[in-house]
């Protein structure tokens, strides 16, 4: 069972793949996409729509986990980040994926057993979960690590 | 020229679609897309992909003109609405279409020459300037032709 985690976002948007194998998590693939600042909110996005859609074509992930939006006091950051959001749940869908979606306090309880962890030992959590000798970097890779780590410590399968 | 309007939402997506000819306006198209509530948002945003690139597919505009998001009070219902948006920016993109975006402050002011006109005023004046004998229905429809119109009101071709 492989899991595709994302955490949205226009500027950089993160993913990060695991494989359930016996009961143990193993990292498969992470990393970001990257859209310029400068370009078009419509070309940013389809910049995210077609290297998703690789990646998931690549990879095989059969279900998705997908950071549900904290409300940001930016309005602007938050909209972008919902438009971005809504081409990720498209790409989920039309490969025919299992969508979960859970908020940063689901994610967080998920890992740690306490809903206010703070960002570093969530990274720490990560790290641990999946056996890795260091936190994946950037933060937004380890961020969708979070959410697909979530989906497999609260599904049953 | 032909220019797609766009007023996004989930449940409900207006479209018009408007011919400039002689420097005159024409009603090509007009309707909405509408998806279940009770359906998952992957689900919905896929069908107003689907749905959205076939009615460029088969009506041919050379632009689109979306409505940007009018920051509402329901935080969550502006989520879903900017999900939809990031979708219709895509299906846009996709088409090679130009793609302009207005708030509905300069859609006000480009219809009735004031920013805080009413939606009846709004309504009365997309149908005067395509010479319609009803307003177009629903209020989503009405909407989006007033984002087409502002476009070519707007801009020099």
């Amino acid at each position: 069972m492989r899991i595709i985690g994302i955490d949205p976002g226009t500027g950089i948007l993160g993913f990060g793949i695991i494989e359930i194998h016996h009961r143990q998590l193993q990292l498969v693939d992470g990393g970001v996409i990257r859209t310029p600042v400068k370009q078009d909110d419509a070309i940013r996005l389809t910049t995210i729509y077609e290297e998703l859609t690789d990646i998931i074509a690549q990879t095989h992930p059969l279900a998705m986990s997908v950071e549900k939006l904290f409300f940001a006091q930016n309005v602007t950051t938050a909209m972008t980040v919902a438009q971005a959001r809504g081409v990720v749940l498209l790409c989920g869908q039309q490969a025919g994926l299992t969508i979960h979606e859970y908020t940063p306090l689901q994610i967080k309880q998920a890992l740690t057993g306490y809903g206010r962890a703070e960002k570093k030992q969530m990274q720490e959590m990560v790290r641990a979960v999946l056996k890795l000798k260091t936190i994946p970097k950037p933060d937004d890779c380890a961020d969708a690590l979070a959410a697909a780590i979530t989906y497999a410590m609260t599904t049953s399968y």
